[in-house]
């Protein structure tokens, strides 16, 4: 019940390797240095295998070997490389900006950079901007691109996890039918792509203060609403990745019609895009998602109705999240965030008329602690994950 | 992430010998006979404790033993008892019946027996319904209750896990506060509790043509609705055990009072009560539940009407557990499955409206084939799974 992010041939000598690969580094951080004999018997990889995939990890710096003595024998003793070491890449694109995370394999962050992008853009101009940011990012780091682990990729959309490719309903409509063997092309880097909900949530279970939790239900609020879902302790992706599409769930009968088609989706009266739209009608000047949080602090009254309303449709919605699969923790992520209880407050009230009385009292709701950052993080956490680096250290 | 009933005292000694004699079991239903010291090895157990468990399973007639020679020492021969061996019993509780289906440990079916109960009879009453049926069900098929791996028992209410008590919401009143220890006690046998629904699902990919199915959803209904949650191949109980709570989410803004306090829940429109409530207020006589489906296949166009109105209602709800966690498979179970499309055609549109498109078109909605056994059936799964036995043979 992994988040399972095939490659384009999973049978194929690269995913094979790969996944050899993974064993082997997972080895060296359960175990500690070890010699390749060591690591052989504990993968169960043939000397052969250890002995050809450390030497390329070596040639990439990801592991560093020296010579050492075992059973009064001659042996390589293999270590992951440390401080400069080996590091692992998120990158969040949203409808305008790009943001990239650079972490080491011990979790620590050691970067994180945003470029803001014009609306509308193209998925290739977002690509394009990725790629000369990580070049930035990884040079004023001094961090070698051959030290890259990997790059996991968080898209606004639904990624259809069979294809591995964007599918209709994307927050991005130029993102649509995007693969994932074209950003890894254009990225030339192992690439690992998931929706932003998803891995919000596994920000949270991860970097946040929810570390650790089995349960756990990320819900962002932005131009459109989609939920992660942390079940069991790992990412849940259902049959297809296609889980968590909440923002189109209806919950006004006779209420707006929505991009999907639907009448009274949950987008239709939370996502920031239709905040914005009725905030619109009545103010002179263009208002942005920041505007919102900030006339909502200062007490604007048209401003704190229309994020009372947005609340307690999204705790209806989150009541009927709870009904379902008894989470112990809700966090609410995205660029509201920063509204505290004057969102949380709504929500709780929703979630409090709509949910089993039993769950709601026993279901933690907070704001996500990760800001901005926390699609960015979820995106490292999947490529160390699948360096089979599970837990943070430290 | 597996449904755990948690002993009284998870870490008493009861609760560890029951776990060393699972491992013991699984071991010889994976590896055939063996000698006591290949058990030693397979499981990790030591000499002492296996010696200790096969001879009380051997006393209880679960396993035979016979004398054999081992890398020409003298061993024992343990073997699982084949026919007319150890059974598992699944006790289904409703509000009218209580159902006893017997299972031999290589899942096939020895037995199916119900009784009827008066409408709001106690528990006490239902559990010395059980208790005399179970009786007479084992000397019937010439079961000795030495035999009697364990009992499984479903109970249309929520129970939480921590506490193993059936809890306030329960379509049962009379069982609010029921412990997992009252019901072993009256049984004496060890017993395995969980929701009705729960059971269902469970049953569904056991014994069902879903065998297999790594996410489906089983929703019941009959005088209250719930839904059972199998999530990566796995019962899926969230944080306390309380999931598929999907009857309690409201679809009506302004529907009736629910029985749970609040308004407009599924359970106000598509519950059987409900449906014999709207029917009986048009009919001369007393209707039941039975009637509904005859008088739907006969054609009546009030039943139609209400079956309609419902199946369009459960749609919904279903849609919304569609968007959430994006299962293969939904099966409708309960004492309605015998209306078929007649059901099942309102649900389809209702999920088509509700449904992110492309997850409506890629879940599979079927009636549950098990018929009014599915939660006993279920019953004896989770007997058999915590026994180590995972999968039907044959």
């Amino acid at each position: 019940m992994t988040t399972r992010h095939r490659s384009r041939n999973p049978g194929s000598q690269t995913a094979l390797r790969q996944s050899n690969q993974q064993r082997i580094i997972s080895s060296l951080v359960s175990g500690g240095p070890s010699t390749q004999a060591e690591i052989s018997r504990n993968t169960g990889l043939s000397n052969a295998t250890v002995s050809n995939i450390v030497k390329a990890l070596a040639e990439r710096g990801i592991v560093s070997t020296a010579p050492t003595t075992s059973s009064g024998r001659r042996a390589l003793s293999v270590s992951l490389s440390g401080e400069n070491g080996a590091v692992a890449v998120g990158i969040d694109f949203g409808r305008r900006h790009v943001r990239i995370v650079l972490s080491g394999l011990d979790y620590q962050v050691i970067a994180s950079e945003s470029v803001s992008l014009p609306l509308g853009h193209s998925a290739r101009v977002a690509l394009e901007a990725a790629a000369v940011l990580l070049d930035e990012v990884l040079e004023s780091n001094r961090v070698s691109p051959t030290l890259v682990l990997g790059i996991g990729v968080g898209i606004p959309g639904p990624i259809d996890r069979r294809t591995q490719t964007v599918i209709e309903g994307a927050i991005l409509p130029e993102w649509v039918g995007i693969t994932h063997s074209a950003i890894e092309a254009r990225l030339n880097f192992p690439v690992y792509i998931d929706n932003d909900a998803n891995l919000g949530a596994l920000a949270e279970v991860t970097w946040g203060p929810h570390n650790g939790t089995e349960n756990l239900v990320f819900v962002k609020i932005g131009s459109g609403i989609g939920a992660g879902l942390i079940l069991g302790g790992l990412p849940f992706g259902g049959n297809m990745g296609v889980t968590g599409e909440i923002g189109h769930t209806p919950v006004h009968d006779h209420g707006l019609l929505c991009r999907c088609g639907n009448r009274g989706c949950l987008e239709t009266v939370a996502s920031t895009t239709v905040m914005l739209e009725l905030l619109g009608r009545t103010s002179p000047t263009t208002i942005a998602t920041s505007d919102i949080v900030r006339a909502a602090l200062a007490g604007d009254h048209a401003t704190l109705r229309i994020i009372d309303d947005a609340g307690l449709a999204v705790g209806r919605s989150v009541a009927s999240i709870v009904n379902l699969v008894n989470p112990e923790t809700v966090v609410i992520g995205g660029p509201l965030a920063g509204l505290g209880e004057l969102l949380l407050d709504p929500i709780r009230r929703g979630l409090a008329v709509y949910a089993v009385p039993m769950l709601s009292e026993n279901t933690e709701l907070v704001m996500s602690s990760l800001g901005e950052e926390a699609e960015a993080l979820g995106a490292v956490a999947l490529v160390l994950r699948h360096a089979g680096l599970h837990t943070p250290i430290g």
